[in-house]
């Protein structure tokens, strides 16, 4: 019963074969191996368009590095209150940027409207005393599990590009958001506006495979000399190609992504018809945020089951005596009887 | 005939058998598995005192985190004309440490001399307008294949530790530093005066495994807040800790380092001996730098294999006509035919 | 009728004959003057405590660089939403700090309330995922022309204190604030609580004149070094000093902010009473607040008179139509038929 | 007898004079008052071209500030190894450009020649492994008292040019090098390849009035809110207009420096003629360095003289036993008698 996050669970046998095989002879350094330009094919070939394609460590990595590839003085990045750049990655974007300040902007379980953008660039007009707004950036699936449908994107990106912005989105769970939507990546990105994407795998299946997707050439500045002196220029680069090709192929990636979410699901329809919990609210993806009472909870972790607390401010109404706000993250390693373990113990 | 560099070798077969191993089940994520917990108890062990441990990325996270964790205004590294952080790494100990200068010190085949640093502390004395020294950084084995002894450390860390300075040594190849020089770890880091070392896995046998160990406690002030921001806190902590499980067992690592230390050793016996091609600067570890006909370059590469040319200054003394320093390298999976074969055609 | 800002004032008679009485010989540079000396001194009398005094050229480098004395990755400045810092500096502590976060708080006319400190400090305990609070900042006088009284710093600081927060005040119009609440500068800052000083004089009669005071000695690191690398170490220092100088005899500050708070006093008593146009807020210091009908704005206007629009937001309430919010500042050189005669068109 | 530094010395009478007329009523803030403009306009015309021109408070600003308009990850500038931005600005480039490294030249007086900056561009070729040329920064007057003549900056910024770097000249002694080679500003600047200059008065009759002049539009990023966020946009902008409107009046600034000069060639003179004294190399600017002895310096110490004494490396030979070698600055308000008195002492 591990609900604790998706990035508790291993890789995939997949991604375990690949790195095998990737593990032959000797292959020349810092991605100018064969396998990573092959990948970096895959790429093009799975968002029908040609790519940068551009290895981190970390989705932190990607997030920052790329932002700062946008950097001014004064430079403003609008973002969800609920973001990941803004309440996890320690000021990694305004640190990389040379200190760009994060708008968070008011969010309903993480989606923020075209009314909110539309209030928040009015507040930074041409000439304001307060800075010079140079991207929007969406993450999908949101931090709430929730994800945004093509023309969400479209209509954000729009506004954003109008007004000179350049649109980034955060894919730390991007499989779930395709998986969830069903709309092809070029719809949930490029097509919709996007210039470029956080790609991650590691919360999918992956040991450690994230990456930065350009979709408009040449538009963060530096990205190779960035990435160098941040040390994200993995000098074995295949041993990340490797993981892509592995996630890449067949569809595997929309395969585990769909497991998980499949699980979420039927952790989200026995939350729905349970007596003693409550959904917190509806998700699409793999993340279920749940009302627990705090029996319930304590009997699932006496089972070994995990699960983490959330910050209650998010449910935007009160808690009733004894009970919490609990996230649950389904994986690719989910398995069928631990979600219905689950839902008998609340 | 691979000698171009040993970051283009793969992972070692004991290394590839512990990330399946740790591929079961879930774990917890940021290095909280029971895993990252042996992992640390193990280097521990190898460096016969307890340390902090952080995981990172690349060597070059390592060292700019490690020294940003240093960071004052006007602060100085003196470190070798010749080191990674120097020359290699894109300003990165700059740019962590928000804007710290390094200070290249004159260096005979990659070492520098007591003699130099006493100059050098010389012309920064209280009170002088360049900046506060407050690090020292040494590369071992260094960039030009020759290793300090520990009495050597000892000296040159004794000296800058009187003025204050912290001691940083840059370990990507302290493996072989450690089998060519037959001292312990503890020996050649803290027993001899250093704070923390960069511990390089990947150039001998692993993926991707690096590591800040601190031998000092509490000198790199903030450094968990800090790898977090830079992007370099791996969520799946435990596939780090699987590569230095295998590394540090049954003393693997001294193993791996130890034949590619003997592959160089080879080569330099044979190129000692050769009439048409002769040792650029004697080294002990397992790089090895030679002046080779451009004839004889072509043909290695003709015949597949893999060498960089090297800048010239480094000799010392003039190339004669159609005469080129190359430097060779060569790693775990280094076989003596290749050598052999190498020597053969030069 | 200038209204438009108490830095469109030139510089006080005395102001200019102390510059020139300091103009005579030479004098060593940077600080080590005796005038600077002497300054020192005046300002630790003033204070009652001695003060360590770091002259800089404008308010943002004094709030900026201070702040950047607390710098650590993760650190967060709690301050107001209007608070200068966080509206109009463009990111300066942001950049200074190397990439801290400001958290705006909710305020009330430039206040934020002893609730809604407790209430931020309680969204990032101990462990949080967002960062570390190192520092309150308070703005006295408020952006919004009102004062805190030496009680509510206290309280404020002390909450702030007790969870390990530095305390730093924003003192650009410091002196409106001390003659406004009658307060001794030292109830108001560091018996108060506060750590450090922005202290102000350019907007109360001087030409640049500029400090950061710091009350808790050694609280900031490096911050020598810090203004050295800023560009902010005056060479020929004894220019600031000599505007102090004569800033700080015989109470000529307080009698200049007294002047200009009796002039905005003047300018709220007639607003009080008018019928085509009222207060937006009561405030202490020299900053009004009016809602007037554009028809009046342009009549003053057409008149040479000079003053802003600001932010409909703040009010708390919606303008009528054909109304608008502005901003009146008094200074040490209005005069009181300015004010009748803008009374007399609005 | 104050040869300690040029900016000893307070500032002329007519700059005081402009200041006091200046003082007189309300004028915009932040550089959008008439007085700012006009005298942009006599930069122009001195200038002979439109310039773009931004006022800082100190010459470490506006070396850093225009530097960090050219920043990339990975940039390098290139300057002589006794460059004021090099030696006694504690990292304000490398902080301001976010991590920019200064790569030191060799220099001979102060001056860098062709043939060293052919060596140091050659170094860094296209797609080398330690960064990217991006600016050439020229002093003149140089630290060392010396001077480029037009033909001599045409030459380097003619060859930085061809490889894409830009051109900075620092110039904290520029009226002195005009008055020393007898060009005009335009022929010693922009004509002869020279990007933007660091213009400063301070050294030479203002109390603290420094510039960025640009003459390549648009060269700098984002200049403006870059100034804005390093609190180097004075808000009474006025103040540093009136300084260099009476500098730039009737040809002061170059009186002002060529009595500087003047002084400084009789200093030469008596030097070159002494037994007991001697040149420590040729200049021509207001600053001579000599090799005096121990009991020289002591007399003229005794006298209330002022000096520094400066390292002996400079020198390029060794010291006799008994022997320092000083640097001796004038400035405008030097006189002939101070001069006088000194060399009868040495």
């Amino acid at each position: 019963m591990n609900f604790a996050s998706d990035n508790w669970a291993g890789a995939t046998p997949e991604v375990m074969a690949a790195l095998g095989r990737a593990n032959d002879g000797a292959a020349p350094a810092y991605g100018n191996d064969a396998l990573t330009r092959r990948v970096t094919a895959m790429f093009s070939e799975v968002f029908e368009t040609d790519v940068e394609l551009w290895f981190t460590a970390t989705g932190t990595a990607s997030n920052s590095l790329g932002l700062a590839g946008l950097s001014r003085p004064g430079g403003l990045v609008l973002c969800s209150s609920e973001a990941h750049i803004h309440v996890d990655e320690w000021g990694a974007t305004e640190f990389q940027s040379g200190g760009m300040k994060l708008v968070p902007m008011p969010q309903v379980a993480g989606r923020v409207s075209a009314a909110t953008l539309a209030e928040t660039l009015g507040r930074f007009p041409e000439g304001n005393r307060f800075g010079v707004p140079v991207a929007l950036s969406l993450t999908n699936a949101t931090e709430c599990g929730t994800v945004y449908a093509p023309e969400q994107v479209r209509e954000l990106a729009g506004m954003a590009r109008e007004r000179g912005l350049s649109v980034h989105m955060d894919g730390a769970r991007f499989a779930n958001a395709v998986a969830a939507t069903r709309a092809s990546p070029a719809e949930l990105t490029w097509r919709a506006g996007v210039d470029f994407l956080s790609f991650g795998g590691t919360k999918n299946g992956c040991w450690a495979a994230e990456a930065i997707v350009v979709f408009s050439p040449g538009k963060l500045r530096d990205l190779a000399a960035r990435r160098q002196r941040a040390g994200h220029t993995f000098s074995k680069s295949r041993f990340v190609a490797a993981q892509f090709e592995a996630y890449l192929t067949d569809g595997n990636w929309l395969r585990w992504a769909g497991h998980a979410n499949a699980m979420a699901e039927r952790l989200r329809a026995g939350l729905r018809g349970a007596k003693a919990a409550r959904l917190g609210w509806e998700s699409e993806a793999n993340e279920v945020f749940a009302v627990l009472s705090t029996e319930a909870i304590a009997r699932v972790r006496a089972a070994g089951g995990t699960l983490y607390e959330w910050p209650a401010e998010a449910l935007g109404e009160a808690l009733g005596e004894g009970e919490e706000l609990v996230r649950l993250v389904t994986s690719w390693a989910t398995k069928a009887d631990e979600v219905e373990r689950f839902l008998g113990m609340v």
